[in-house]
């Protein structure tokens, strides 16, 4: 099932590299712990990162009351937001054809503050366990007082794209035998093993949520 | 040296995380293939993710001409930039204290496209040398027709801060004997070793320059 294409998000420029459907798109979204979000604040443009959770065609981000970023989403009434996962760095022999390997998707979506309580909790949920699956079973669950200081954002997914490139250095026929190295270096987030904070017992055992974390991350693809 | 605060760069939520002094700011500038670039094109906010230079207050993109992002930055004639770079990831007892451990930093900037041809030769040796140091000087520079079709611009910091967190997952006092696990899983991004291109002798040995990146990409800190 593919998003439709607008002029909001039809990949202009090496259009060999889009992808519309949503098991492509919602894959990348899911493998980011980062999305960054686009807003326009007094006539200017400013980006900002943040973390967010998805569930189907609905993404969540959270922040504080009053926070400028998510007052200028819910004024726009929608937005634009932007995750890029980078997967290998490509060296030509030209200048020219430096590249990388990387997955990106544009997100375009609807935005409303969620303000009933179970609609603000389910969000947290989305966002709990976008950070690691399954958490959210395994933590104490917000206070009235902490869901009234929380703002809960819902982004009703409206279009999006993916951008892939996943290929070799490609020099230009002509240039392929210049005396230059030319080659790949390949680039992946390594997790490294949970360690437990100071008020944990040394001797505890790492739960099952947080180990296939753990191993699903360093999983060799 | 600190980046002067303004209504565009003080950091409002968390102060304690704020930094403005260069050296900081460049160094997590530095330590990122990829900003993300907020524009306003047709009346909405866009982001989107591209590779850079920089040299001392000045920062380098590069594009293909009549590009939408370009198009948009040298009309509004400054820009708003934004690297993140995720260092670890915090679970608590309580959902509402999860974090995160990161790097971020904003550039405010003013923008120029760059037309003279050792200007835009000097933009893309930035961008370069930023992707692999010294990569500049190993590879073919660019002939007056890649140069043609090379739309090159320049950002000069105007203003920028940076937002740190670099603590332990952090329970209020009231939490931390509550029976869920917490504790902190540390994140970096992991070099492979550089994998020469189709088009090479195999037994070609790999440059300084590629060697010394991977081997600096790897270090422990």
């Amino acid at each position: 099932m593919d998003y439709q294409k607008s002029k909001l998000n039809k990949v202009v420029r090496n259009s060999q590299k889009a992808a519309y459907d949503k098991k492509t798109i919602h894959a990348i979204l899911d493998a980011s712990e980062v999305c960054h979000i686009a807003f326009i604040h007094e006539g200017r443009a400013f980006v900002q990162p943040i973390n967010f959770g998805r569930e189907n065609e609905k993404i969540y981000l959270h922040g504080s009351l009053n926070n400028r970023m998510t007052n200028a989403i819910i004024a726009a009434k929608e937005v634009c937001l932007n995750v890029m996962i980078l997967d290998a760095m490509k060296l030509t022999r030209s200048a020219y054809h430096h590249s990388v390997n990387y997955r990106s998707v544009m997100v375009f979506g609807n935005v409303r503050e969620l303000t009933d309580k179970e609609a603000k909790l389910q969000g947290l949920k989305s966002i709990i366990n976008h950070f690691v699956p399954n958490r959210w079973e395994h933590c104490r669950k917000p206070t009235d007082k902490e869901l009234k200081i929380t703002r809960v954002i819902e982004i009703s997914i409206n279009t999006a794209s993916a951008k892939i490139a996943n290929s070799p250095p490609d020099d230009n026929e002509e240039y392929r035998l210049l005396n230059y190295w030319a080659g790949e270096i390949q680039v992946k987030p390594s997790y490294a093993y949970p360690v437990p904070d100071t008020y944990m017992d040394k001797n505890s055992t790492i739960p099952n949520h947080v180990l296939d974390f753990y191993h699903k991350k360093n999983q060799v693809d």
